[in-house]
This record gives C-alpha cells, sequence and structure tokens, in this order.
C-alpha cells in the first residue's frame, strides 16, 4: 500500500496519520495521493470477502480494520430509459455521507484518537455520530440551529454531543477554533480520508453497468463530486474507462458559490432554503470543485424552492423517498433531459429525516 | 414454473391470478406451494443479473417483469462475536415490508389491478404506497387513527390514500368489507404472495454464510418469520441445510397473541405501546406461526417499552438505528443471550419513522 498526503496548493508531504486537517503554511486543504494502481483492470484491486465499500479496501487506506456499518453497494435503479438513479439512502444513517464517515472513523480508531469533530447541517454529523458511536469515540458536532429538529435528535441518539451555533459559518469556524490537542477533525469539507470513502461510488457505477454520459449531483461542500472524480480518474488509471462523465454540480439560488464562480452573480434569487444539506457559503475546496467541472466539460446550474418542491413530489411519486437535496439535481434535470444524454443522479439521503420541510408534497 | 396456490385449510386449489384473498370455503389464507425445487444447490435458482430480491426470481411467481426500487441484498454486520443484524432498514421505504410489496405489486400490475388495498400501522402501508406509485397503481391504505404521524405523512407523499380508523382492527375490517370488484386486497397478513418476498431473506443469510442458530425477531402478523421459515424449507429442499434455525417471537405485553397461545394469558401487563410495528392481536396467520415456532424447536417472548426504550439506546449507540419493533427483539436477546447461542436479529425498519416514540433516549 502506497499512499501519500500532500498540501494540495505546495505539496508539502504529511504523515498519513497527522492531526492536522490543512497545510500548516497556506491553510489550503490536502490532498491523498493512490499509488497503487499499477495494474490494468478493476480485479486486483477487489477484496470480494468484503461488502459495501470495503470491497475496494486495497485502494482505501487504513483499511485494515474496517470500522463498518455495512455502507456502499447501494442499487442503481433505471426506471425511465436515459436516467438512473443511484439510491445512497440504503444506507446505516440514511447518506452517502456514511460512506465518507466510515473511512474516516475507521482511520481515527487506527491512529488512536478518543474524540472526532464534525461540523454539520445534519447528513454528516449524524454520520460521524454512528461511526464514531460503533468506534466508541466521542463525537463533537457543530450544527447551525437551524439544522432540521430530526437530524439534530439522531445525532444526540447516536451518541453525539451536538454544539448549536448561529449558522452554518460559525459552526464551521468553531469546530476548528475550539479543538484541543485530543481531538481529530474530520470536517467533511477537508478531510482527505472522507474522499476516499465517497470515490467508491464511481467503482459501483462502473461495476453495475451503468455508463451514464451525465452526472447531475447536489453540491455543498463538494465531497461527493469529489469522490466521483476521483474514483474516475482511479478507473482510468485502470485502463477501464477513457473519461469521466460528465458533472453537473446543482446547487440552491440562495447559496450558490460554485455556479456563481463559473455563471457571475446571481441577479434575482428565489427561497431555496428547502435544500437544508446544500447550504456552504464557502467550500474549501472550491477551486478542486471548478477544475472537476471544467476538466469533465460539465457545468454548475442553480434551482429554486418551488422546483425542488415539484421534483421531489416526482419522485416521491415513483416510490423514490428523496431528501431536498437530490430533488434539487432532479429539478435541474427536469429542465433539460434531453440536454444531459444518458444520465444518473445519486439520491444522496432519504426525505424521511425531512418531513417537516417536504409538507408540501403531503399537504 | 410451477406454482401452486391453495386454501392453508382445506387445500383447495385457486388460480394464480384470483382476486380472492381468501378461501371462500373456509375463509382461512392461501398458501403457495413451490413445485420448482428440483435440483440440489443454490445456483441453477440464482439469476446473476438481477439485484435484491429478484436474484431469486426464478422461486418467485410473477416475477418477468419486477416492479423494483432496489430491495433486498441488505448487509449483515456482526458487531459482537455472537450475535449479527441483518440490516432491513437498507431498503426503499427503509422496512422489511418492501420485500413483500415488491412481489405483491409486481403480481398486481402482472394481472392488470388498478387499485390496491392493504391495512397497516405504517410500514406495510408506506412499502404498498411506495411500489404502487411506480406501478402506477392507486394504493387505499387503511390506517388506523394513533399511527405514528411520520408514517402518515409519507404514504401520503407517495400517493397513498388514507382511510383512517378508530384502531388497527376497524382498520382491518374496514379494508377487507370496504373492497369493491375493481380492488386487490394485498394486506400483508393475507396475501401468500407477500411471503415470497419475504422467504429470500432467508436465501440472503444463507448466501453471506452467516449461519445462526437462532434468529429473534419481532411478530404481528408473522409475514417476516413464516417468510424465513418458508425460505428456509426450500434450502433444505435445494439439500443446502438440514433444518431451519430456531425461530423466536418477539411480542409487546400488552398485545401478544403468539406469546399467550404458547404460556396463557399474561397476569400483569405493562405498557408496550412503544412498538407500534407489533400490535396485531389476531394474525390470520396464528396457527401457522405457532407451528413454525415449533418445528424448528423455537419459542415466544414477551417484552416491554423500558426494555424496549434500554434495547434502543445500546441499539443505536452502537450506529443501528432500529425502530422500536426491532430494539423489541433484541431486548428479549439482552435477557439471556447465552441461551441463544450463535444469533441473527432482523433490523426490521428504521426507527427515523419514529423518533417521536424514541424520544427517552434522545432526551
Amino acid at each position: 500500500m502506497s499512499f501519500k498526503l500532500q498540501c494540495s496548493k505546495c505539496n508539502k508531504e504529511y504523515p498519513l496519520d497527522t492531526k492536522l486537517w490543512r497545510c500548516i503554511k497556506c491553510e489550503a486543504p490536502f490532498k491523498l495521493q493512490n499509488n497503487n494502481i499499477k495494474k490494468a483492470g478493476i480485479m486486483p484491486y477487489i477484496d470480494p470477502y468484503y461488502h459495501g465499500i470495503w470491497r475496494y479496501k486495497k485502494l482505501i487506506p487504513f483499511s485494515e480494520s474496517p470500522i463498518t456499518l455495512g455502507e456502499g453497494a447501494t442499487p442503481t435503479i433505471t426506471p425511465q430509459s436515459k436516467l438512473s438513479f443511484k439510491l445512497e439512502y440504503f444506507s446505516p444513517s440514511g447518506s452517502f455521507k456514511d460512506r465518507g464517515a466510515a473511512v474516516s472513523i475507521t482511520r481515527a480508531k487506527a491512529i488512536g484518537i478518543k474524540t472526532i469533530v464534525e461540523d454539520s447541517t445534519g447528513n454528516a454529523g449524524i454520520a460521524a455520530s454512528v461511526y464514531s458511536g460503533l468506534a466508541k469515540i466521542q463525537a463533537r458536532v457543530y450544527m447551525p440551529s437551524d439544522a432540521p429538529p430530526a437530524k439534530k435528535a439522531i445525532v444526540k441518539a447516536c451518541g453525539g454531543v451536538i454544539i448549536e451555533c448561529k449558522s452554518r459559518e460559525e459552526a464551521s469556524e468553531r469546530a476548528i477554533n475550539e479543538l484541543t490537542l485530543n481531538d481529530l477533525y474530520i470536517g467533511h469539507s477537508w478531510d482527505p480520508f472522507y474522499i476516499e470513502g465517497m470515490k467508491t461510488v464511481a467503482f459501483e457505477i462502473f461495476e453495475s453497468g451503468c455508463n451514464p454520459e451525465s452526472i447531475i449531483l447536489p453540491v455543498a461542500s463538494g465531497t461527493l463530486l469529489l469522490g466521483l472524480y476521483k474514483g474516475y480518474q482511479e478507473l482510468t488509471e485502470m485502463k477501464l474507462l477513457k473519461k469521466c462523465p460528465r458533472l453537473y454540480a446543482v446547487q440552491g439560488e440562495e447559496i450558490s458559490p460554485i455556479y456563481q464562480k463559473l455563471h457571475g452573480p446571481l441577479i434575482e434569487k428565489r427561497s431555496s432554503s428547502i435544500a437544508d444539506g446544500i447550504r456552504i457559503a464557502n467550500p474549501p475546496r472550491k477551486d478542486e470543485i471548478i477544475n472537476a467541472l471544467k476538466l469533465t466539460k460539465g457545468d454548475a446550474f442553480v434551482v429554486n424552492d418551488s422546483e425542488i418542491i415539484n421534483a421531489a413530489k416526482s419522485l416521491w411519486r415513483m416510490g423514490i423517498l428523496a431528501e431536498p437535496s437530490s430533488a434539487a439535481a432532479y429539478a435541474a434535470y427536469l429542465r433539460t433531459p434531453d440536454f444531459f444524454g444518458k444520465s444518473l443522479i445519486p439520491i444522496t439521503g432519504t426525505g424521511i429525516k425531512t418531513l417537516d420541510l417536504l409538507k408540501p408534497i403531503y399537504r
């Protein structure tokens, strides 16, 4: 196994078991280089005795003793001929974040950590608490006070300690500022090990035989997008594919840093507050996200609450219990389905956690 | 393919596409005989191109064009050396009922049904609505008015029509009494096709390599228990196993028809209302359930709210977000773990739907 942890800006190298969470010199996020890929084909990298994301454990650092709750191996369904959905809510805590948290907490356990720290509007905090509980690690989660009540309840029930903050921004800041020497910060916007879990989505899409031209997904801190991009990069290194599908990032009109970086400021902003999972104003990996969109010839779109509600309604009526953030991706798709060609939308989380936000579809 | 639909009492035969839901002569539930099993081993019966329960489509009637949302293929985790959990909430609507509903609705679609009828405290009504939505069939669901509000909201969001009833008993009665000629009643307590979906749990446990001596599970109408029993019977017909594991049915003290049939009336009944999913006073297949318990040398137990809450708390703290009914099974296990030997508990549904009931574990 040969992985290299580096600053994504100056390339300064760090040990894999560092408790730092960004480069001390440039304050840029870390990147993880995988030097394991030497052979063509996926079979040399598969461990068939493991389930879900750990099927790819040879490509994941610190994977000797996985902390696992059965994450990964989510189904892909194709209810319409040109559109598939990957149902990421088939997971321990009901969202794609479980893939990342499983790897981050597995590393935390392996390097002897007693307390991890995360900041989150919900799903990532839940995932961190779920795996920390299993690993007997304390989770401290900084959440904005307007996070969905059900999400806060789940964090608490799993043994996580919530620090309520005034806003999502304050949650990010305090999570970092209040770190002690005993804590490991696994903030999903920063932690490169989180992305190692996310990249398994690309491996699964490939192994399912689904070969989309476009992947349309909600983007906040970009872990899923960067995971997909990294996974597809590794698949091209294995000579299994020529390129990554076009990646399309979907954001809410209110908070849309990626869209605005590509297309300039939004003049008219309608409400998009229902999409509680995509509310990050300044994602640390913004440049990497933009880069992935450009290199795959993708783009970014914005949608608003009314479009999200309509999309959520359609999804639920076909039996797909999507959270509002994933309905946002479907809303963007619905505008111009033909534009995207053969497409895949990851349904990133279950809407059962956010029934209060989804009232318009059942009242 | 060769399946035979018969009265479970008088053996009178019915066509597979009948719209009747019980024997017109004895009013007993139907049973479905599978005459397909001629070869030893599981491989002749597996279709590797299908996911989840449809991997076993050769053993399921009406499976030519499955109505599927990715159900089945749930993970088995073993956080303690002698105890495994099968996580049935990795599913389209968050409960094991999706397996049964997928098969029942697939049949409904195949025989040209426009409206199906179900009665349920929640999970089965949700599963019926989810698959009906996908199949463009109308679902009419009779629910007791005290069913968890989140469960009602999900049924509505999926396009199901709810008929609120005073009690669970009234829901069962009205569902049947208000049937019209255009309706198909797929009440999970009665429908033998539902059990065909449930039996796939046994196939998956077998294929996972987990070989439990005991399976401990919550029992209301007994679909999962009877599905497990049928699945294991088919595995023994394939000469893969000598016998079915011991099956242990767990019920709440308040409503415990199976326990009382075996052990006589309960003198002291503490509250068990938190286990909203196991509240059926007179399951139509009671005799079959008792028979399966006796033939596998199993038994029945009762637990109360305080035990269920403690068990739920332990489960959530190890990252298993169980609904109260499955926590009930774990509560029974916790009393005398050594008694059960190598055990498996199916976590039948996600507790995210019943956060209001689970307040004691996060407040």
